[in-house]
């Protein structure tokens, strides 16, 4: 029985992944030790965290020399806190583009001011909104890439002179990007990058310099970098399920492959919704996410014959967040195209059916 | 070939526990799904943390209508920070008997005023200092219950009227212990309780209501409880590993024979350093852990021939902390007798071979 599996994250993990997985749980590398249990002080570790910073800064098209890359605990939700707790020192400017946005500026509140930029949520955050010029002594500026709820994403980044974040969590290494262009990106591992239980952290090393003194040492992003992502015991497992899934990105052709088969399923996708008249799609047709495709049935007396026509076609995870309503279809890295087209065979045969 | 791992942590994880994680990456409980991708909001998850917290509370003894267990991430080190922002309002209390004691003061120090209650500094904390009696009016009394680097551990606990927080990481569930005595204690799941990734955390109930306002959510223990370990995206598979391991453990016979299993272990090891004469023990006799075996060479001319004994025998991981030099041998809950025969037999070895 194969699942189509559309969760928003966690989600579904290439085969490659999974077999890898399970190897490494068996006799990692030979050694006659489980990954599970080898020491994070081990060769064999350091091999794999050295390995996954590589990889992800040659993914991104980063030099090790000016960036570092970090895995650590405690997903987006602590870069929310870490980001502002080491950078907002007189005012921060945050982009509001949905559910994810609102979080991480409620979080730099606590520590700071913040000012909004801009904001799409007149609209329900269904578009992507205009950059106005931006106050050049605001201590820095941070958006949210992609909204996993909403299904927008950034197809142009606003042109900044002050430092650049971005939380990347749910369209990292989806498609070619100027990466040079973010001063610090963070993604939680659980879309695009393997499972719950990392975040990878890129950072440029010359922001280092510019870290607020006296703050918790586990928040520290210097500390960090200091003790290279071992500040303390790192997640083995979490860490090698991401070097897995970046080897995986590499052997498919790199993040252009990734990018072209990414673009394939989108379009076959919102083709279908845009032409099958029972269906609705929810985000501005210019901001349409790569990553998650938001819907709504056209008329909502179709809800139980769609469920039924998803349960027989074994999709799984469609179901829109409340804040939307209607359907969501996360297509991460690792989904086929088998399974979009799957989707989208669903979805016609409801026409047929009506 | 068996590797007798000895590491501090990760460490030795059981066949049962191996065994299941690879049962569930391939196909979770026959849903098609392997446990790496499904979805945090899914039955199946909300399964696996409700039970993981059950079984945390029956094996300690205490009840889910006055505690409530969280599975969190970011290691004991984010609880350093944890504890002091949410409890510490004018001074706290902290027993340093170690690193880790000392890592948790330098964090909580950040935060407000500590009072160093007592240490066993003197003596490269060799031992567990008594406790003077304790001024009622400080917000909390914070202690590491087993010394990791130096092998010692808390037989009897201080007597306080003031909330006793407790760092269980290397102890946590060796022994049986009135859990009840404390008002929360957290252990990083490494070393008795899975794999790196996730941390336990126990707080009773009636202490949420004094948990300091205004402090980053994500940091509040409060919300935490409030959204069942759910605020974010949770490390779903190291969850998933600890309920194994909580379910290996009732499968043995619960904490009592655990403990029993432990001091076997425990007894063989200690006797064989205090008869072997080329050995000597580093902690206080009645301070020794029953976790974590620390011992020197009496001679360091034999450093070399002990280690190509070791890796004769297959013995990982019984390099000995820089802070104490010679050699630790950790005994954690999952590792076997036999692990710990073999290392008896390779210092008869030794011996004999002198």
């Amino acid at each position: 029985m194969q699942i189509h599996n559309f969760n928003p994250g966690p989600s579904y993990i290439s085969k490659f992944v999974i077999e890898k997985s399970i190897e490494g749980i068996k006799n990692y590398n030979n050694s006659g030790l489980s990954v599970l249990e080898i020491s994070h002080r081990s060769s064999a570790f350091l091999n794999i965290i050295e390995q996954a910073k590589e990889l992800s800064l040659a993914l991104t098209g980063l030099d090790n020399k000016n960036y570092s890359a970090l895995f650590l605990q405690g997903g987006a939700s602590t870069q929310f806190l870490m980001t502002a707790i080491n950078f907002l020192k007189t005012k921060a400017g945050y982009i509001n583009t949905g559910s994810w946005s609102e979080k991480a500026i409620k979080e730099a509140k606590n520590i700071g001011t913040i000012e909004e930029i801009s904001s799409s949520k007149d609209k329900n955050f269904s578009y992507i909104p205009e950059t106005p010029t931006i106050d050049s002594s605001l201590d820095y500026l941070h958006l949210t890439s992609n909204n996993t709820i909403f299904g927008t994403q950034y197809n142009k980044f606003p042109a900044t002179t002050i430092p650049l974040f971005a939380d990347m969590s749910s369209d990292i290494l989806c498609r070619e990007l100027d990466y040079s262009k973010f001063d610090l990106v963070y993604a939680g591992a659980q879309k695009n990058l393997g499972i719950a239980g990392t975040t990878l952290v890129i950072i440029k090393n010359e922001l280092l310099e510019k870290i607020n003194t006296a703050i918790p040492s586990i928040l520290s992003y210097k500390d960090h970098v200091e003790k290279d992502s071992l500040l303390n015991t790192p997640p083995v497992f979490p860490i090698y399920v991401s070097l897995l899934t970046l080897q995986w990105i590499k052997e498919q052709g790199g993040v252009k492959e990734i990018e072209k088969r990414n673009r394939e399923k989108a379009e076959l996708l919102y083709n279908e919704i845009d032409t099958n008249p029972l269906f609705n799609g929810f985000a501005n047709e210019k901001d349409r996410s790569l990553m998650n495709v938001t819907f709504t049935l056209a008329d909502e007396k179709h809800e139980q014959k769609f469920q039924s026509l998803c349960d027989e076609y074994n999709i799984n995870g469609v179901k829109g967040h409340r804040s939307v309503g209607g359907y969501r279809a996360s297509i991460y890295n690792a989904l086929s195209i088998e399974s979009v087209e799957t989707l989208v065979d669903c979805m016609q045969k409801l026409k047929q059916s009506i």
